[in-house]
């Protein structure tokens, strides 16, 4: 079975499991709008992977695990997509959860995914009481304080914020939580795997940064020119689009490099450069770059 | 040390390690607006006073679960406050999280305190895995699906729900959740203390209702009046102010029937009484009723 067909398997039973009987519908409604939305599934994907890397041996663990991660990354989403934020009305090409369903329950979508994200572990976890801890612990330092993705988000509300350390909290920790938890899940040393998540979250940051300048060319399926407008913190702001690129293509060959010696590395390292290429397609960025130097206006990212 | 210090404090050091360092200040500052605010902690004494009738031996983990329902609790009133819910400027007499701090941290405070209950539990119950599995599996169902706090909260937002499990999953869950709470962290059977924390959670409720409609006699430190203004399902619109106020006192009847034989199940009876005193003054109440007599027109509730 394919990663992506694995991952979306593992989040139907696992999603439904921890729903239980007897929950608000519509509540659990604008949840599954949330995460089952054709979302790329990179995250879980990491784990899974990593896990693979590793000589997994509890399936079901390590499915959790995968889970676990994309449950945050989506209740990151409806909370980041709200009015008092990004304020967008469509992600990957439909309406938002709170566009959907309305503001309060999008609101309570993300918190009880959240809480779902543990159920799920928990639930799976039974079996192998040290390795749920573990898990859990790495779960809550990829979301929580001190430098979680909802810590990342807040630097967008203080006075001053280093872009490296917003960038490695609002999307790295995830990437970190993501390939550490493949380790996990199978008792294996996490640390040699930290580093692959870091270089990946900040690569997939910074191409973030660069759609959102290119969104003209590539279908982004959600708003663009978000940074520009909300004056947020933005690789393609402070280096330029190239200067961007450039490092987007450094982190990625960086990603690739510290893949640490396992049965799978080739293959790591070819689904690294696939997700590259997925992320930035380099035609597509040729053909702006040359529509850019065609016409007179700068570049105001 | 009475109960309420001995909270306070086990929340000043489980918050403090939780945090960490280099998380962004404002967020932090928010966070600690929503949980050090002078609240009664009645939940954490709870936890803690169950696990003393248990026979407490691993005092770090019970505190740290008292906080850890705590922090979920103060993570569901920063949410509820903000403007799509109850748009609330004041709680406990001080501006609420969104009012002081903006709604972009109130959203990101309550996501954030929903993970630190967690990490606080993580970080405590390392020596005692089996009791901090328990622990993290009864936290969760307090406040996720399919009927916890968050749940609870969801069914405002459905067409058709029942005022019984409304409220049961609004707030009979968290309470539930503390009783067996104090249970687990001494390794305890939870099931005998379920029935306490219901009973409990659903005069809370009752409570709550009373105090919205009788808030001109009574200090609140929160806007009043708020279940009709948002046609919300409550007791004293469905059993009228007396009926209610009946129901009140029989919930708390059946709370302290049903503790269950244990070394300080007098003084556990005596903490029921004195709450429920608290929180539906018997004189503030006569007055009330005696006032709306006085007056000609009908209680509007």
């Amino acid at each position: 079975m394919d990663l992506l067909k694995r991952a979306e398997n593992a989040l139907e039973f696992h999603f439904g499991r921890a729903v239980g009987s007897g929950a608000p519908p519509r509540l659990v409604e604008a949840m599954r709008h949330a995460v089952f939305s054709g979302g790329a599934r990179v995250r879980p994907q990491l784990v899974l992977s990593v896990a693979m890397a590793c000589g997994e041996d509890a399936v079901e663990l390590t499915d959790a695990a995968a889970c676990a991660v994309e449950l945050m990354h989506c209740a990151s989403l409806v909370h980041d997509d709200m009015p008092t934020f990004d304020n967008a009305d469509i992600r990957r090409g439909r309406p938002t959860v709170h566009k959907a369903f309305g503001e309060p329950l999008a609101l309570l979508a993300g918190d009880a995914l959240i809480v779902m994200a543990y159920q799920v572990l928990l639930n799976a976890g039974q079996a192998y009481p040290d390795r749920l801890v573990a898990l859990m612990q790495n779960l809550s330092a990829g979301v929580g304080l001190p430098s979680g993705i909802v810590a990342g988000q807040a630097w967008e509300c203080e006075v001053k914020a280093d872009l490296g350390q917003y960038q490695r909290a609002k999307t790295g920790a995830l990437f970190v939580a993501a390939t550490c938890a493949g380790a996990l899940s199978c008792a294996s040393d996490a640390s040699p795997w930290a580093a692959l998540g870091a270089n990946l979250g900040e690569a997939y940051q910074v191409a973030d940064d660069i759609r959102d300048v290119m969104g003209q060319v590539i279908l982004m399926g959600k708003p663009v020119g978000q940074d520009a407008l909300h004056a947020r913190p933005s690789a393609a702001s402070e280096l330029g689009l190239d200067g961007a690129m450039a490092h987007f293509q450094s982190l990625i060959e960086q990603a690739v490099d510290c893949i640490p010696q396992c049965s799978h590395r080739g293959l790591l390292q070819q689904l690294v450069h696939r997700e590259a290429e997925r992320l930035v397609p380099s035609a597509a960025f040729a053909e702006y770059r040359s529509q850019q130097s065609a016409t007179p206006q700068s570049i105001s990212a």
